[in-house]
């Protein structure tokens, strides 16, 4: 692995769920990279913590993490450079991403300054989708019908847009858009076909209809999945 | 796992993209099923043979795979029914998904069957989404946008009315579609923001600009990503 950097996908939380290749890769890495909040811990390095070999460097990428925050492009150059000096002195670099490093994660802020500049492989990994599914005992969809992924920051009128269909829905980044989100399902006729999964594959995993959740705020990784129309499945 | 049912993502088809959950629960199991064609090997078991520890009772669900093929109800009845009668005998079956179980997987239909009758469990898997993602080095969504999953085989005025948006999308179930929605997306405006991969994360993985594939015709494991036209990635 001299030189490379692997977007890694540790899955979704349970430290069970990351695969045969990214223990492998995580295991040799002389280096790793994670993202964390600006204090407290990384939860994708709680996810591998378990399987860590000690002795390895480590990058905390430390970023605003959470509702509506984006981080500015300084952090990312910042970490990008020091971890291009690591692979361009021979040492490979594992950045650990929770769930897969293309759905929705901040990799991809990574390897767009990195792709030219070092060897980049990417990992695939569990997705917090493919659990969240799991954990509600919900297909996210079959045969040939449609699922579309949409962020619950979007305002009204465009979720509403979204979701004008039959087809199967899976909404994210749900944070302190719950209630608002319930609302907006509840008035289009959403809401007997609207399942709630917090914390999927991890000890503090809920799981239950939405329409038996009322709170007005989630945690960070909840999700809602609206099921087709079709009933296919 | 006394008696337990198990849904058993094994990843997209490296056998090293399997969880450390799944390889467990794989070895430990007196009974495995899985998917087969009518005549020839099963995917699925191809993914995990390299971890088969021998002497386990296999299942071989033979049914019509491919494509716009849709299996008959009674092959779900009887492969439930043959399940069902291990796990109530005490026996835990461990059902092999190719990628996950419950992203267009044929196990919903019998979890459906299985879910009343024993504990059925869910262990979700890398999906070919993700690794398709990774394997063109196209991150699938970023931030606030939307993703949306479509099946290949829906008539053109369906798949046009699906895509009318500036939205990312991965189409999937290619096969025999592959001309069609080549010449769709290329219609549309879609051609410069698709890419086609095939076979990802096997040895046999292609990669590369949709514009560049010429054939009519598609292996059953492709898809084609269409990028975000918002350009937040």
């Amino acid at each position: 692995m001299s030189g490379t950097v692997y977007g890694l996908g540790v899955g979704p939380g349970d430290p069970e769920l990351i695969t045969l290749k990214a223990l492998r890769i995580l295991k040799a890495a002389p280096v790793i990279a994670y993202p964390a909040p600006e204090t407290g811990d990384s939860f994708a390095r709680q996810i591998v913590a378990p399987h860590l070999p000690g002795g390895q460097t480590e990058i905390a990428i430390r970023m605003p993490l959470g509702d509506g925050q984006f981080p500015k492009a300084e952090i990312y150059d910042a970490a990008a450079g020091a971890i291009a000096d690591h692979a361009q002195a021979g040492r490979g670099v594992a950045v650990l991403c929770e769930g897969d490093p293309f759905f929705y994660g901040s990799f991809m802020y990574l390897y767009r300054r990195l792709v030219d500049r070092c060897d980049v492989q990417v990992v695939p990994g569990v997705s917090s989708l493919m659990a969240c599914a799991g954990a509600a005992g919900l297909p996210l969809a079959a045969r040939n019908e449609t699922l579309t992924i949409v962020p619950a920051p979007l305002p009204d009128d465009e979720l509403r847009m979204r979701l004008q269909s039959d087809a199967a829905f899976a909404i994210i980044k749900i944070g302190r858009h719950l209630g608002r989100l319930r609302r907006l399902l509840a008035d289009g006729g959403w809401l007997a076909r609207s399942w709630y999964v917090e914390h999927a594959t991890l000890a503090s995993q809920r799981s239950c209809r939405l329409s038996e959740v009322s709170e007005e705020r989630a945690p960070y990784f909840s999700m809602v999945l609206v099921a087709s129309a079709r009933g296919e499945r």
